[in-house]
């Protein structure tokens, strides 16, 4: 069939709505940060029904399909390459279904609504889904990327809060599969949910998920702490989840390079009047009131006295916790505002990572003189996102040279990840090639196999 | 090559304490609950070494292999067959790591180890891996079981709470893959623990496995309550989160039937004058201690006081926790000296959770006018084992009409599992095959092709 035609049946069948094409597609072919290319057309299926009949006429078309949720993604796993060979399937109409079951705890949500038209709906209940992070992403693309964020250390990322996901296969083009039972035990086998968590569209359209929801935080107490070192931070942190255990909600780290980008370009003034070596923002927070006989501004603030006088500490400011969120809000653009920038999401285990950090910005140094680098991140998690400001002459190679010694020190050097939470993208595809262990690179053949034997899905490999 | 060679073969590599055959193989082939059959031999490798040493050269012979741990689990999927084909590959002695990572939180532990053996390990730093269970299972059978038990309903089950894997493989056979970062976050594809977690030993040995620890609690509170209804026992559920949202650690169901069990023969005497319609064993818990500001035993008491006033609660002891946990662990045998038993393991929404136990009552007493239903179970995750005594003399043919019914409102009427939490064996193989959906079906026949292309692994089959 003629691609006309196609874009002329779906015009049909689905209203003129579920096609864009022409200079109108442009928003859905660039990147949040990386990457800008070339669709074919967007398609946006208003249904699982209708993304059903979707994939079913493209497949049997054969063209190439590429699942986008919110576009907030930031490896590029959504935008299409320069050929303008692949059709968008944007999830951005797809809300056909947003219930919240709250004797369940749970929301059976369509791919297209937001995180926070998800936390609205569940507010009304006392409810909310704890994934927090800057952007505003679809649930489709969350479960896709299982996307972790800054609480992560409290409720675990997607993955951990997944009961059910409802899919549209490529292979047999068209079949859904997968429900919204919402079962928090249900041991039966092979985990469906699990293996489209994290695997990037790669398997097949995800069209809807059923999660856990917990209780609104009615207190939280938050304070951003001097410390002298990122070991003393890992140190705070051991003894700050000793102290305040189940009630730990965040626990961030920030460079004296990072914050001192926040001062120069930041929204909010940071507190300290000297910036500090290495800061940290903590976060406790409770379901319980502070009417109800739990006060943990006071707790904290008890706390952060007693490593004030036994040195560990070296300042603290506990007050407004939105203020101090602001701060670390805004790192991003504000390191962003500094210059040319080569950035990564790392991880490490936590027992390594002040050594880790010390390596890593010795490392920079070396390749890289004039480099500052302005790392920040959910160390609670172990997580780092090691922003590296660089010379605007830097030469690609060199930026290839920095990306793969920095890669190799994090994976090799201290078994760490090279890609925390953003997930997998064109962008760091080259190292999935190089890391990712053959027999798991096997498994995935074998799953490409079988659900996209074509090899018209998305543009991720993970064989 | 013949048996006896090879035995002689494996003795001399292993060590004679590596074999066991004759009479002495007894233990390994009965099961815990159910079955009982033949292995060929009993091979017990004290290392991840030789435990792929030994599945190469079990796999070259093209002998049937397998895994088995403590023996505890409930489902038979560790008890060999009749026929006396299976070599049973123990992981009693694979014991060669415990390594607890206080700073990172977590520990990497080797198959062979017992839950107990790990929070011993993890208690001298305050920490504990949060399964809670009556048995004792090996760390190998709890990560291919995915155990969840009666605090899942804060911490997860071990899929929540599992960071890595490494298994040694079928195909090609002793090969040995995953690893023990440990790392919190890693989104860089697809998740080989969570393929190996719950799928009972189908697609590899498990040898060790990295977990998150958490902080021992270092106070709680426990109560029985006594309510009118399974319904009132859902809505006190939902207001008990609701209030105290972080510290909820269990919340329990009991119904009076089971309660009356346990005043028979149980070792404890339920503390109530009359037994209640229904009653629910709840906790809340935290690593704050008392005198750190927060005093759990008081919040509930009077919490309870308030719903005491308002009706939903008619009766209620708040005591010594471990008293009233020794009425909850007692319930499983009390309700075994009744008679004979039909046990179910099953979930539900918990939205549907009250519905579904009257329907569930209804049908078994249309069926079998005689049976007496003890129910009881983890309310919190929508989990009841409907434990129904039966005569006597009561036909295989009526067993499995009454299983059949029972499984069928369960899964098809309500949404439910038939396996929440005690995995699949074949004792529940054949409502496997009854319910499982198409497509997953289909994709672990996929796997199972590539990981067992003999079919010489476990007796679970997921295809």
């Amino acid at each position: 069939m003629h691609d006309e035609d196609l874009l002329a049946r779906i015009a049909a069948r689905l209203g003129p709505r579920a096609i864009v094409t022409g200079a109108d597609k442009q928003p859905y072919e660039t990147g949040a940060r990386h990457g800008g290319g070339q669709a074919h057309a967007v398609v946006l299926p208003a249904s699982a029904t209708e993304l059903a009949w979707v994939v079913q006429e493209l497949v049997a078309a054969g063209v190439k399909l590429l699942a986008q949720g919110a576009g907030t993604g930031l490896v590029a796993a959504a935008v299409p390459a320069d050929d303008g060979q692949a059709w968008i399937v944007s999830t951005q109409r797809l809300r056909d279904v947003i219930d919240i079951d709250p004797v369940n705890r749970s929301a059976t949500v369509a791919a297209g609504y937001r995180l926070s038209d998800l936390n609205r709906a569940a507010a009304e209940h006392g409810l909310m889904f704890p994934i927090d992070l800057g952007a505003d992403p679809s649930i489709g693309g969350m479960v896709a990327t299982n996307t972790g964020g800054a609480r992560l250390v409290r409720y675990g990322g997607v993955r951990e809060n997944l009961l059910d996901v409802q899919a549209v296969l490529a292979e047999p083009a068209g079949r859904v599969v997968g429900g919204s039972r919402g079962l928090r035990k249900n041991n039966t086998g092979l985990s469906w949910p699990q293996l489209l968590c994290g695997t990037f569209g790669a398997f097949g359209f995800i069209s809807r998920a059923t999660l856990k929801l917990h209780a609104v935080q009615r207190q939280s107490a938050t304070a951003l702490v001097a410390v002298r070192s990122t070991a003393a931070a890992v140190q705070l942190l051991c003894e700050f989840e000793h102290e305040f255990g189940e009630m730990v909600s965040a626990f961030e780290g920030i460079s004296a390079d990072a914050m001192d980008a926040v001062r120069q370009h930041g929204l909010v003034r940071p507190p300290f009047a000297e910036t500090p070596a290495y800061a940290v923002l903590l976060e406790i927070s409770s379901a319980i009131p502070r009417s109800g006989g739990v006060d943990l501004e006071a707790l904290l603030v008890d706390w952060l006295a007693a490593r004030m006088e036994n040195g560990i500490v070296e300042d603290a400011v506990a007050e407004k916790s939105a203020r101090l969120w602001r701060i670390r809000h805004s790192i991003s653009e504000a390191v962003q505002a500094l210059g040319r920038l080569v950035a990564f999401d790392l991880s490490v285990p936590r027992s390594r990572f002040a050594s880790f950090l010390e390596r890593a910005r010795t490392l920079v140094k070396e390749l890289v003189p004039e480099a500052r680098v302005c790392d920040f991140g959910h160390l609670g998690d172990g997580g780092v996102h090691l922003n590296i400001v660089v010379p605007a002459d830097l030469s690609p190679d060199a930026v290839v040279g920095l990306r793969d010694e920095i890669y190799e020190l994090t994976v090799t050097g201290f078994g760490g990840s090279f890609s925390a939470e953003h997930g997998l993208g064109p962008y760091n595809q080259r190292w999935y090639l190089r890391f990712a262990e053959p027999a798991v690179r096997d498994w995935a053949c074998v799953l490409h196999g079988h659900f996209d034997p074509r090899g018209l899905l998305g543009r991720v490999r993970l064989d």
